[in-house]
């Protein structure tokens, strides 16, 4: 018998990027070959840009390095950090596409309890096609999955939810911890399957962590920028957090919602937690004072775009964060370059119809 | 050989009453045998006294009916409903115990995907006895829980935790959904074991159900009213949603959390949807308007213990809600009365310590 084949287009094709930011071969992406390679790559690549980088045959990719980066940005590449993975905010501002995933190359295909490969980039395009649910939570959790809805007692009137801007993935295996956890757990495992998305509720801040990460960038793309890190910098690995921190105060503000939970990938190998812990300690000092200084943001009304939120927030963090280290007034400028930078790149953009403030 | 069987204490045998309403006989407690017999039983039941419940051999039990309420509280008896499940709070207010457990009479135990019997008491008693993070949310979710910690970019500030006040755990099988889910989906069933225990963030409200519920009475007692539903009144099964609300709010104020999740118990059968539906139909028009309310309500800093808060919502209720309908000018009157009765029940409480408001 003559069989025919029939491949499912895969969700969101022409529509999705996979920004990789890396300093090595790309070998772990023979384990994503399944369900990576029909989506167009853009790897951001760290480091000595004289260095090749292999990638799999067979894959569809642009690779930029820091040559490239400061050829396409000019002077306003200052705003993109180097020698840190916060680099590979650059993808997300030259991507042209709607939604964009990205990974850490160290991240492999995780194992659901039965046994079965998971698709994490499927659940995350799910996540992200369906709403959310920030002002109210539902104790079954994602009321539009298969077999789940809104509970008793649940308004009608937020029935219809949010439109989602982020879906945040987590790990098993190694988790992501600080480096003083690292250091004092360094055997802990995550192996707890949790078989559930949930929307982070309006007004709650959390740990965005980069490592598995989607959004759409037409709703909060210009948020998405990871600060700057690594070389040059005070401080490290808080690429993500600070990312976090910004994105969920404007999706506050613009009524997006936020969802964490599934999809898992296996996160393989530990950072150095001593390398860490040089990199962290800064941080670790200032989140306490950057929780509370993001607790408080409110942004004003006329703030209807992601960029006039952004420009705003930047303007807080030089006014009220300044005080505590000269780093953040370095940081708030950056800001506002990023901004620069991806207005420049995305010129269409100045024309997207403003949303309504809630 | 003679061998010895050590049963261990169980946790809190002592410091802890199950709560159950009920108009049968209680045959469902035979499941429960291994896992509630060392307890205290307090029995509420609802409808006709003069029939008799039988409680199966070996438990410890106390039983009120009506006539022993109206005895007991005498006029103050009013704020108890009759013929609705929400006479349970009377068992709340008569206990003497430290934490209350309550369940329906159609809940039975259910299993774990390893299929072992789950003791939900067990869950909800460690849900209890460690802290809540209600200020920032934890992605790998209670971080207190054996094989979790808090991630990378959780404030250390906040790694103490808040008092736990109160554990919603969930059900398999039958879900709690309104009348309209119901009769929409009558075939559906919660099947999807999601193994997490999580708070419920400060500032968030959350349709809380009274079918598996615990919860600490020291803390949190008298916010656990669960208002005029059934017979007389306009409204029914908004009972557990009602002090949902309250004692959210309160736990806010106050700086308590509240944990949904982990435990989940298996719920056998659906009521009928067409009775429901005449029971919340009013509920579900006015929950439109209830959301917001609690969404705005602000307590006073010199509202430092429970009771205090409580009666300031009920004047609340009063000014806002009693344009809405008439049935929310009784229902304030009778949050007055049910903290007069509970004081009166409950005297050595008039010292217990003010706690700081946050």
């Amino acid at each position: 018998m003559a069989g025919i084949t029939v491949s499912p287009t895969p969700l969101l094709k022409d529509e999705l990027d996979i920004v990789i930011p890396t300093i090595r071969n790309l070998d772990f992406l023979e384990m994503w070959r399944p369900f990576f390679q029909p989506y167009h790559l853009i790897i951001v690549q760290d480091g000595d840009p004289s260095k090749v980088i292999k990638v799999p045959e067979g894959f569809d990719y642009e690779l930029h390095n820091r040559n490239d980066i400061n050829r396409i940005l000019g002077p306003k590449a200052s705003c993109i950090s180097f020698k840190d993975s916060a680099c590979r905010c650059f993808g997300y501002m030259v991507s042209k596409k709607k939604y964009i995933y990205t990974i850490d190359d160290d991240c492999f295909v995780a194992k659901n309890p039965s046994g079965k490969d998971i698709n994490a980039l499927e659940q995350h395009i799910k996540n992200l096609l369906t709403p959310s649910t920030p002002f109210f939570f539902n104790t079954l959790y994602d009321p539009y999955r298969e077999g789940a809805d809104f509970v008793r007692g649940y308004p009608f009137s937020l029935r219809e939810g949010a439109p989602t801007a982020v879906s945040h993935g987590l790990w098993l295996n190694i988790p992501d911890y600080d480096a003083p956890t690292q250091l004092v757990k360094p055997l802990e495992r995550n192996t707890r399957y949790v078989d559930a998305v949930l929307t982070i509720p309006k007004g709650t801040l959390f740990p965005m962590c980069g490592m598995n990460l989607a959004f759409n960038r037409e709703l909060i793309g210009p948020a998405m920028y990871f600060g700057l890190m690594g070389d040059g910098q005070p401080i490290g690995r808080y690429d993500d957090m600070w990312a976090g921190w910004c994105m969920k105060v404007i999706c506050d503000h613009l009524g997006f919602g936020v969802k964490t939970g599934l999809p898992y990938i296996w996160h393989s190998k530990a950072s150095n937690p001593f390398v860490n812990l040089k990199k962290e300690y800064k941080g670790i000092y200032w989140q306490e004072e950057l929780i509370p200084f993001f607790q408080s943001v409110t942004l004003p009304k006329d703030c209807t775009t992601v960029q006039k939120c952004y420009v705003e927030i930047s303007k807080q963090v030089k006014a009220k964060l300044g005080k505590v280290d000269e780093y953040f007034n370095k940081l708030a400028d950056a800001m506002v370059t990023w901004i620069e930078a991806w207005d420049e790149q995305n010129p269409s953009e100045g024309v997207v119809p403003n949303v309504t403030a809630k």
